[in-house]
């Protein structure tokens, strides 16, 4: 085990990432950071944050079991997912389900509390449950937009730019899925395109498809031909990301999407999104009640069709502007309601998505990073597993910001420092430090600071920290013009990973052929 | 007791202020907020966020005692001070000295830990310890700026326009101290000017001078002119922000004003300001053992001066760029770090002073609130009862920024309902609204949303919530030009508190004597 192999508080060990730039680009001062090393995931070195006594928790989840009980979920379009009710004891009536106190915790009991999502880099492997942390970027805008060209639909390059500058991140740990809807490509082929670059300029994990059974199958399939049939069917390579229709409403589509999911012994991610006073109750407590019924409801389904198969406890709260009916985001009810519904996942023992980095801003400014920075940290503090829309969510998810994924990004590598938490030992605590420098002296050159001081401290590659002399002379720039000129240079440097020229040839064929079998379809 | 009197989670009983504009101002819809009312201080209702454990808090705590025992604190030029160490049994040695474990421990059992202090607007006074959570403007920046006018030195002017902005927001609750520095008066002069503009263009709580034994006496005197001699010798009216000239010095001006502060049963704020690698270890856990012992030497020092005087245990952690060497502020270690000061300070049973909306940006931009996030998310989950330097700290305290005043002050606002955490009663639950509404339905009409809107979200008054479309035809403003509008109409609307005459012209006549008596100073 050589020096770069030294394990970090708080990350795990395997292959680290050197920043790019390198030490070499630190020297240079050209915006790059310190030789803190980027891990394929975190670990948390820091507890939970946990708001909410055992008698609160317990009152939610028993308003939980009855709303399961008592009001029931709607199971629309899907004779399959009714058929497994009925099997497992539910009371089913028409499309409607309800379920006994107790029983889907019951079914919940053989989802695993922890699971290893396979990269086809092995060294960007993330483990998705207990301590760990995994960023992924914001998932599903129909815009982008950056400084130059302002907003507009996105489109495959777009998305092939995002998964480019994702990759480039030392801070970001997985790919996502639909980054940006690309909007030029035919609705029910762009699935094949999506994964297809995700597996072709990224070695990272990634999402497929949900938004029809043969679009998650097909994106399965893919997955099949990078890392072989048998491995699939053994572990998780590929998540989908399925939406409740709250409140209490699952759709075919979903379902079916995850049932495919699942049936490969792949990870469904279950997520109401709720949006007070909407789609749910006005007040926090009711909606997470609600959002833990069909929560629960998703991932029990999962275990009905393939016991044991991986699956995210998935969660989105949203609140309302009171003047405009809009959603909002990135606002203090949900960020404080994230902690309450990383209480009620531990309790399930399951993993768990909860917030990431949103906004309801148009640009990326100062109220963009106030809303992000809030929402992210309630992420980390809530204790979620997988967060995705670490990066780039901008306009109440409307739009995939380019500045914004650059400073979100940067954010991420921030928690990195903050997950590591405050480490006491004998070096930190630096007692020598205090001998050697004694009083009313600084501790610029002594031994101790010049042992530690490359690790010490988070350095942004977008905030500035110059004087504000040396700002100003250097053109007075603001954080959005930094990142724009980043992102740009990232691009300008990225590389793709190394890719068997065999597996990319399977993987071109298995695109066009299914593109070929089918027309064109733009709804 | 009528509607406007039922208490509110995390809302202290007594006077409540309704937002400025109220509800007309909000059914008008020019971007003021909901009928959220503002309290004189905050009563968390969330628990704050621990994250170390027995083991390592005690041995924090034992190298801070090891820090007081072996190496020692410098009290420089207060031979008083020195006198009050060896009658307590320290070790004095020249201007050394140096205290046996507990020694600083038993003394501070004298303290307090939890006060009032009085404004002269009774509604407004302010409890400081425990669970209340007070917010304050930034303090001592000689710069101001606005995006029309730039940075420039801050003069008498500006500072009567942050009381002023101070005073008319609901969501701040202390008038703070040197908001900037008021360079057009001459520096043994301002203080008066200061403690003038606070009692007159304000009527709730402020601070005094410390930078000169006579100035912290004036300023104390002003008070007394408005409270009564008596009143004053037995309530905390004013408090006085005093440093430590880090690592482990004393300096004889700020102990001769922490001593006035506490001879007259003021409240000090004892803080130890290090940047890690400068004034102390660049490891975190050493600047917060060493900080540890700076202030509780501090804070037992007040306690020998006037035993029971009320006192303020303070901390101002701060980073380094490994680049340039500058400090850096809202970064993640001592945002981190704050959690585990929060904790030592309870042990001690003390008010707690922490952390901040500290930014090292020049611009109220991305990294501004970035930054600022972190930074102000740490102080109220580490539990600090005073949060100085809530409201307008930019360019790493060297500027006070008119715009970042009003960000700030909005992100207070929302802190409100997040410290009120997530209520969880028969209301929240909401279980007959799930009746009501059913499955595949949406709430926006139901009776409980209808009863629960009006204080369900916060609603920012400086964020834009609007679809993009509206909000491009608005002219697409930033959050930057929006608060700038806003601290414009702010200063419009602007109306000074009532005062009794005679009270105003003791203090202008205590003023213009006592400038009067002495020549004009510059340095």
């Amino acid at each position: 085990m050589d020096a770069a192999d030294v394990v970090e508080p708080g990350v795990p060990t395997g292959r680290r990432r050197e920043r790019a730039g390198g030490r070499d680009g630190r020297r240079s001062g050209q915006g790059t950071a310190p030789p803190h090393r980027a891990a394929p995931y975190i670990l948390r070195n820091i507890p939970t944050y946990d708001i909410l006594g055992e008698e609160s928790l317990l009152r939610i989840e028993a308003v939980a079991d009855r709303i399961l009980a008592e009001i029931g979920i709607e199971f629309r379009d899907d004779p399959v997912a009714l058929q497994h009710w009925k099997g497992a004891g539910a009371d089913v009536d028409g499309l409607l389900v309800k379920f006994e106190p107790g029983m889907l915790r019951e079914i919940l009991k053989s989802a695993p509390s922890s699971f290893t999502q396979h990269a086809r880099n092995p060294a960007n492997n993330v483990e998705i449950g207990g301590k760990s942390v995994v960023f992924a970027p914001a998932y599903g805008s129909p815009f982008v937009m950056d400084l130059d060209k302002g907003r507009r639909y996105g489109t495959i390059e777009d998305f092939r730019n995002f998964v480019k500058l994702a990759q480039s991140s030392p801070w970001l740990h997985h790919s996502g899925g639909t980054i940006c809807e690309p909007v030029d490509v035919p609705v029910n082929k762009r699935h094949l395109d999506m994964v297809y670059a995700h597996l072709k300029y990224s070695d990272r994990c990634f999402m497929g498809s949900v938004t029809a059974e043969n679009r998650a199958e097909e994106s399965i399939e893919m997955a099949r031909i990078v890392f072989g049939r048998g491995f699939v069917d053994r572990n998780c390579v590929i998540l989908g990301n399925v939406n409740v229709n709250s409140p209490l409403v699952w759709d075919g589509t979903m379902t079916n999407a995850l049932r495919a999911y699942a049936r490969a012994n792949q990870a469904a991610v279950i997520v109401p999104f709720i949006l007070g006073g909407a789609m749910g109750p006005v007040t926090n407590a009711g909606a997470i009640a609600q959002a833990l019924a069909e929560t629960m409801a998703g991932c029990a389904l999962t275990q009905l069709e393939r016991k044991g198969a991986p699956v995210i406890f998935g969660n989105f709260l949203s609140s309302m502007s009171l003047r405009s009916g809009s959603p909002t985001f990135g606002t203090p009810e949900p960020a404080i309601g994230s902690m309450v519904i990383g209480q009620l996942a531990r309790r399930l023992d399951l993993p768990l998505r909860c917030a990431g980095n949103f906004s309801n801003s148009k640009l990326p400014d100062a109220q963009a990073m106030n809303e992000g920075t809030m929402s992210m940290l309630s992420a980390v503090h809530c204790g979620a597993n997988f967060i995705l829309h670490s990066a780039g969510f901008l306009d109440g998810l409307l739009s995939m910001s380019y500045e914004k994924f650059v400073m979100d990004a940067d954010l991420c590598g921030a928690l990195h420092s903050y997950l590591a938490g405050v480490v006491v030992d004998d070096n930190s605590l630096a007692l020598d430090a205090f001998r050697e420098v004694g009083v009313g002296k600084h501790f610029l050159g002594c031994a101790h600071t010049m042992e530690n001081y490359q690790t010490a401290f988070w350095d942004s590659a977008v905030a500035d920290n110059e004087p504000f002399e040396k700002w100003s002379a250097a053109g007075g720039s603001d954080a959005a013009s930094r990142a724009n000129r980043r992102w740009k240079q990232m691009l300008a440097d990225y590389q793709a990973p190394a890719m068997d020229v065999a597996v990319d040839e399977a993987l071109v064929d298995y695109v066009e052929r299914t593109k070929g079998a089918q027309a064109d379809a733009w709804y």
